[in-house]
């Protein structure tokens, strides 16, 4: 038990990256200010490096000067560390996404890539209404080790994606749409239900968890 | 009220077919079959044509011989009729579907048309996870005046018509799928969804009321 | 791919309108401010005409001069343009609507249709708890080529509509109401479910989206 | 408590009459066949008259003649008793009901009246895809004093109906449809969220139920 | 159509207490606050009397002075109206509530009737963790002529006094409740499955209406 | 690992009963005949003592006579066991059921708690649209130690026994009902939202679950 | 009926204690500020002790001075008491939860059970993605004589707790959570369906109803 | 297109394999027979070779002996094959389940990956109710190249799995279960909302995805 530690009533479990080789993120989410506010002084050397996600820019801005200064914050992901994990060559990772109105997913996705030390890039705005949007990018895409798409509304970039390339693909249904398709669930049951085989998907706006799992298959390379 | 009558216990209104241009349908799932027995009885003449729908092949074969005799059942699609409606020239329609598991929706909206004098096309097996199956027929599908898409899982293939096809586009969901796309939930949330604009959605399963939506069209032109 | 171009990080799609007759629309909500600016700026000239949905008045407001200055922004319906699409004579939409509260739907179908070019007129107060409102208007109703027809709370003004009018009818449930019909669900599958033949059903609020389904019928004639 | 008994397991209450004006009555589906044929058995002088509901055609006819020898069952409304309640002449009700599939629940509310020795009246396929339907009956519905509507699909029949009538109405949705409608959750929602006002409603396929709920209103005339 | 009026692009319907014995009402929540003012201003007079429903304290205190002057507005129910229905002595209603948290619904069953001319009584806290709550009022309750209760959490109340309560009892859930209670749902469909016969239901939140339908019983005195 | 054996495939656990005090049980609904067959005659000398559950009486009736032989199966509850547990004094179980309908469910928890050697009594029919059913048994029922309540419909007898019963109360919602009762799910809902307090639920049906929970409050004492 | 008074419109049971042996408590949330106010200073003696729950702290901070004064608020849990149950020696109880963010219910348990007398002990942070988490303190959980257990997400931890402790568990899913656990909802059909015997849950976030489950435990001691 | 054939009104798209690296599969559920026999015979040679899957032995045994030849059916994971596809040696896959009652599902992965030419192996009862029964195959599992987690009920183990092992883990919610859990959904959305970083789902009993997924990672090693 030497590599956990309690700080701020919280425990941090440092052996996870031997263990399932992804290292401990905190979700900012719901916690209170001088949690936070602890943790983000702790860790602010950047030893171990953490990942602080969904920390929205107007919590970040009313934070003190002091526990911000090391970090780099990203404003369209809500996420921050002070330092990375080691280059992680392995492996590269393409991000997909419908429109512009996913890109706080998507780049929840790239920023977590970037922490874990993986090469990604993001091909936005590949919605099916128009397929050629899709098809410029798809060598380039399919160069790549593993593919997350990220979409909201009804989710139909995954099945097309899903026939078009034979790499793992994540996909992440976002919370972008209204009426039936607000909140996300209609994206959710339509990449789940994808009449092309072997997708597999990640719960609503999780662009770190779609990261991870991508990162599952580059530390196999 | 010279229009109407009543058969059997139920009322029917000759009248409909001059006032919203489409003619009484006898939906027979949940019928008794004594109820059901008179009514094919009473229509045998074909004068009015009547259409049967819901009306599955089991029941149809235990029904007696003379309340069957006049009449052309389909077993695919579930219907029957003894008459069909003066041929209507003034357009066509187009029927997609995206699986041969669809076919009995796809095929009920067929012989609807067929019943209401209405020439259409089946194009079968366009789903979105083999996209060149539909690029194949576009040209021809683009032909028609409505286009009915017809398709179970996550409902896909309605997104990718809307994107490539000018016409009037009615969507029907189908019951098809397991898990999350049982009943057929998954399918309509995803069209009512669709990120393709002007896409109009259907009951699951209704091909009736798709062909009757296409006759709509047609009948305007 | 010469009719597309990559602005502000989004991809326009400038042959969409040859392709499927309907040209390219900006959905504002939630996207970020500086976004929407430079799509502002970038389209005053009117040089293609694009539309601008669900910019809510508090946003249009916040917005610089220099961006708003060329721009019609309509309050009631969250839309703004700054040029409209030529005269489309070819046919004319009725949207009939079921009460004062569903009027952002019904008016964003309207100033849809609007900067489509095509002509159209709103019938309000239409709700089927006192039938002759919808009774003094029928005949004028009839005389449109397509028809909307918006509702929320149970939604039943599509299902009395729907017998009484023989052109395609687009049914758009709205979000108003509270207890089981908050959200629009209830709208939605009563309208799904109406035993009116060949009604087809839009997203809950979606009035864009209907006008786009009207239009694309107004476009056959 | 001298007026409970407990027969073959089940403990009746024969105050209830005495204390709601309703008298017990015996739920059978889903109760084993010995403890139904012993009830019947019990009951078989009609004294107290007790009303067996739910009691389907093929379970009825599988029972031993001895325990059916003094009933009257019937097979729509699945209803039987081996006799009723004195006569209630205070008022009478009226069953609207939308289509011949929802007789089953239509019937068991007016067997139930039957049964409670109150006079009613079915008006059926009054749905409102064909408003001239219920127009025909307006006058003579309004002329009871309660009024009972029966509808699946969107339900929407409970709407126009309570834009018409100024009695008590007890909205029944049914289990009748399929896709949305099915179970008859469509029926219910848009009763519920009716546009008319002071319309109530009871649980799906109850017709028991507004039985009884019109029962109440009869007894304080 | 002599009784209907165009005010403020509200169509109101003034013949309609003759026709369903219900006044017109006014559902202020989601009205744009002009529209408000100008019909506050036009029935300011009483005549006819008009209720507004949904109107909360703060859009109230936000109205210019002159539109409220002639108003007698409660902060509770949420109600105004500048005259009451002249008395109906037909009958009186009784409101059961469950807990305090309840009052907004249960006094806006109570405004509504009092606006009607409806004598009245509330009887609050009787939830049933506490039966002796209850049965203290259990004569005084039927001792009216029709019985609302109101209720959130699980909606128990409404079996428990329909199995003391002779009268039309109409159950109202309410939006109390946190959990699988939040919204009302639980309630609600506790309320619709209740064990005691002839209870009817009313959407949640909706006092006006369970009013209304008390009056369709007063009425009939 | 000295007590698990791998008997059939399926890894028996018997240490468990040292661990949490409650023995390894089979649930038997979708094993494969040629399974259940060979544990029951592994099983058959009754050492150590195995309990199965949803074992039911016409798969059982089906089964060969030599595994059915050294077992007690008891049809109402679907239970079997060839030897129980050793008696366990500690304490007593009250079973406290709404109808005769819910009797497969509250036998369930008998039979499980037979089988643990723990005295139980069941008190049936105790619905609250009678509240005088459960007065008579009330004080022999707070005699017990812990009380399992078994209700389908809306399952308010949980929050009438919370509100006068000390003992621990462990409320199994059961899937008898229609309509929106259907399955369950109100009635569990309405449990979990109680309004009596320190009430905790179980799964649909899950009467052993319920007599599980029961014993582990009586090995406490 | 001596040991009930009504005040400020709210009455009290004070016989509660006696009767159920918890004794009764105020559910702050969506009171009026005034009955809020006039309860606080009512019992400001701590004579009965009450417990006030959902007492948030912005709500507390703007409560005048007076009605403050003599109560121990606590802001995690949102509680306030002004003075404690006598010390109930008979047992003690252990809360275990998953994380940092399920801490406000966590905390509500235990002061609950502060107030009620009973001793608590909360073990943090024993989410099972890191099972070394909670088998660190197996041993002195098992030393309680009831076990709470508090955990959001997919609600895991009651399995594993169950499948290792033999006290009886009271499981409270939380709302923490986005996309499909958002709201609780998640966690509470994974603690329902848990596969571990006898886990019994409560309703999301109610941690006031797990410490008077576990108090009913405890008062049997 | 030569690489597509059009056998019994199906199209095949024999391509698939090269572009997305997972050759085409035959889903049997629904088909009708005369399909499911035509294309059996025309596959019968094992060129290419063709997946049937969701063929239940009751079909099987159904069909004619000379469609049956050539295939090897395996009656627990219903699937078929005539051949297999050549040996993959670049990866293997562990498949991890909880319970017996997941064996359809587990074993239709295992069948998928066989056919597919890459070895794996099932650990089957590793439940989380008891821990050790997976403690004891972790090494081993975590030997493999992806991991595949099958569980119904509350789905758990998936994050208990989540936590220990370092490779792409994919889950599959079953449909084994009663109440919440009835259908798999408890499941699923227990998979979705799982803490444990990285773990990605597939649709309900979906193992013939889950293999497709796992085939991706191995095809890229």
């Amino acid at each position: 038990m030497e590599n956990m530690q309690e700080i701020t009533g919280v425990l941090f479990d440092f052996a996870r990256t031997g263990r399932i080789g992804l290292p401990e993120a905190v979700f900012c989410q719901g916690k209170p200010l001088n949690v936070l506010i602890d943790l983000l002084r702790r860790f602010s050397s950047g030893k171990p490096p953490i990942l602080f996600t969904r920390l929205a820019s107007d919590v970040w801005q009313g934070l003190p000067q002091d526990a911000r200064a090391s970090y780099d914050h990203d404003a369209l992901s809500s996420t921050a560390f002070a330092a990375r994990m080691p280059k992680n060559d392995k492996g590269k990772v393409a991000i997909v996404s419908a429109g512009a109105a996913d890109a706080p997913v998507s780049h929840e996705a790239a920023r977590t890539l970037d922490y874990l030390g993986i090469t990604n890039t993001i091909f936005e705005d590949c919605g099916v209404a128009g397929l050629w949007r899709l098809a410029r990018h798809l060598e380039q895409i399919n160069d790549h080790d593993a593919v997350i798409v990220v979409a909201g509304m009804e989710g139909a970039l995954a099945s097309v994606v899903g026939g078009l390339c034979p790499r793992p693909i994540f996909a992440v249904p976002t919370s972008i749409g209204y009426g039936v398709s607000s909140g996300g669930k209609a994206a959710l049951d339509g990449m789940l239900a994808s009449c092309a085989p072997g997708i597999s998907c990640l719960n609503i706006d999780n662009g770190y968890g779609a990261a991870c799992a991508a990162a599952r298959v580059v530390n196999l390379l």
